[in-house]
């Protein structure tokens, strides 16, 4: 049996839910690793607010010195932001400690250097649960696939606008009223921002793409779209085509150690997509790998328990597993976003449109030459129009309401991502 | 760099399959493990059959003592069934080989004392290829959710019937209409009767139970059953009411050390299952653990290249990762196959079943008192009825063929598996 003592930064839902898990697991932790880990000292801001976690007060701590004093082998940060959780895990590296976090903000904007400092001080920084919450795909990455080429992969890393848009659709409330709603259920934050704007994401992302791909990802220059403009509507016709609205988030390599798109936006996927039956609160990666083919993992990708999962097998990981060789070629080339392919126009109109238009619709887009995989109106009194359209130029919008003489109060595109699979006409019949 | 020199038993779909991943990804394992591996010899039936692979004459031998005299670091068995592997896993061991096979029934039968003599002798003996193709779900439970006790699983565990019972649903062709197309596709092999039967499935259901679970697992003992008795018709009313029918692997333990429920058969699972919209040849394991919540893992259960990269990831990690402290807890308690719960009845009728029928129907089991969550008739001159009974009792049946007065041809029934979620009435509704 290894004693391993462990300092804990924070104690809010993250913090308390690896405290809980340590101790409820303690038992099958010890049978399957031999590692008995003590909590050594917890950090938190103040000593005297009340917790709801028994026989706690002994431990806590207001100085980050007096919890490295205590000669702790792993630092557990689950404070989050970049400052003062930075700081702190730069000290414990220094400091010859393991760390393990929880921060996709901090370790999308500082992994690279994080790392590099891990590895030069011999220890490892493991962040399972910046990426996916429960879902281990970051272990899966390193351990699990390792002598795949991953090529791409897409994924629905943002729990909160995933339950936002399936309650939209599901329910045909509302943007609004879904973020309502998931701020009362506590899946969205008092300021939604980082969530429904895709920056929680696209953190998620750079840190997915970097382990995926090997390049170090520069945040700030992942495309980032949120799902804010996205109305029941737009989620109606959408679904009325084949199709479920996500906000995905993509990565993909041209060549060995070619160039990458990445990028965060609502989506399109067909009802056969892996991804596209993803409810709720729920995350999934699908990865694509040149002999594996395909994997998908799916998973809570946030909350207590789920979180607490991640961290804690890291907390094991960092005695049990070894440390990534850290081959990283250099800062990754980002391609701008690609606008071509297939591509979903939604017009919200002034007018209802009818079954009549819909077919003039279709004549005048024969007429001017565009290759138009379909189109489709709402109905009941409720005015829109959507074309889905295989080949792309952004200034179709502006040629389209001039052609079409349809008086809209609204246009968006988004991508199309695959087509609609032949493997289930059933299916797409019955929402046609 | 190390070398690590590997004898190949069998050169068929997977051992070429092998051999091709190790040349196209030398260079990705060598980058990331710094191991590399060297094929010292391939054992085969029969040395002149002509081979698709180039340059693999010199490294042929019909003979297994010829393949262990030359120092070979890995065994990576790639012949399938009982004997000969059998004994040539055990020698291998007993020299102080790692060994690597694909091999669940081998695994399945012998598991328990093949890994007892690979500890005896400190060397590795790793099957992640043996259940589930490519997705790496024994890694999955053996390194990156080892913290978690695991108390459930479901699965999909057979490509082959579920590819079947994806086309007869689909395209409402008969049970020997699909299987004839999966043979012809090289999905199903000339004899199916390991697959259609669910043995297959059980086999891979014993290894990840007895993973999972910790305990041996009898694969004699496991509650088995095939599709051969499903028609389309019975699939159609399944989908009527908001089900699909899978071959699910299901394994619970119930409470800690506690006995197991171990069974594969048809089931019907609500769309909004994780499993239920898993298609073709795709197989998926749903793992349920008490602080990750759950977690889905999805992809291709069988062919060259899934089963090469399972082979190919444990033949790296033999070398990389932590071999298991093997705390088997003694040979489970297996309970009988659970009969109540929800249950879904099909009847094959003789006459055709009209909608004032099913009234009555209704109107009768609400008079004997059975609690019915919905009934179903099939239309357009296709002659059945299905009934979705919330408890259950062998009984039934036979009191409802007496009841109802119907001409019965075929009765079947099938456990029902969870409810049919409301986070997706729409989607239910638009297929009912």
């Amino acid at each position: 049996m290894r004693r391993i003592r462990v300092g804990l930064l924070g104690l809010g839902t993250v913090g308390s839910g690896v405290f809980k898990a340590l101790k409820s697991n303690r038992d099958v932790i010890l049978k399957r690793t031999d590692l008995l880990f003590e909590i050594s000292g917890i950090l938190v801001r103040d000593r005297q607010k009340r917790r709801e976690v028994d026989g706690i007060q002994p431990l806590l701590t207001t100085r980050f010195e007096q919890l490295l004093e205590q000669k702790v082998d792993v630092v557990l940060e689950a404070i989050g932001g970049v400052e003062p959780a930075r700081t702190y895990i730069e000290r414990a590296l220094k400091a010859g400690c393991h760390v393990v976090t929880a921060n996709k903000e901090l370790i999308a904007k500082h992994g690279v250097e994080l790392d590099a400092l891990a590895q030069e001080k011999g220890v490892q920084l493991l962040y399972e649960a910046s990426v996916g919450g429960g879902i281990p795909v970051l272990g899966t990455l390193r351990h699990l696939l390792k002598s795949n080429r991953i090529h791409r992969f897409s994924a629905i890393l943002n729990g909160t606008t995933n339950y936002i848009l399936t309650r939209m659709e599901t329910e045909g409330i509302s943007f609004d009223q879904a973020l309502a709603e998931a701020q009362q259920k506590g899946y969205a934050e008092a300021d939604p921002t980082s969530d429904v704007d895709g920056l929680d994401a696209a953190y998620k992302l750079a840190i997915l793409g970097r382990l995926t791909f090997e390049v170090d990802v520069p945040v700030s220059q992942v495309s980032c779209r949120g799902i804010r403009d996205i109305n029941p509507w737009e989620l109606q016709l959408a679904r009325s085509l084949g199709y479920r609205i996500k906000l995905l988030a993509q990565g993909e390599q041209y060549g060995e150690k070619g160039p990458l798109s990445l990028q965060v936006g609502p989506a399109l996927l067909p009802f056969s997509h892996p991804l596209a039956r993803i409810e709720g609160v729920h995350n999934a990666v699908h990865l694509e790998g040149d002999i594996v083919q395909d994997v998908t993992l799916v998973g809570q990708g946030a909350g207590e328990r789920p979180t607490a999962s991640a961290m804690v097998e890291d907390l094991c990981n960092v005695c049990c597993l070894p440390a990534d060789h850290g081959c990283s070629a250099g800062e990754a080339t980002l391609l701008p976003v690609d606008t071509g392919g297939s591509r979903f126009l939604f017009l919200e109109t002034r007018e209802s449109i009818t079954q009549a238009k819909v077919a003039e619709v279709r004549e005048v887009l024969r007429q001017i030459g565009l290759a138009v995989t379909d189109v489709s109106a709402l109905r009941e009194g409720k005015n829109g129009l959507a074309i889905i359209l295989r080949r792309w130029d952004p200034s179709y919008p502006a040629v389209l309401l001039a052609e079409l003489g349809l008086d809209v109060t609204h246009v968006v595109d988004r991508p199309v991502f695959g087509a609609v699979s032949s493997s289930d006409p059933a299916l797409a019949a019955s929402v046609s």
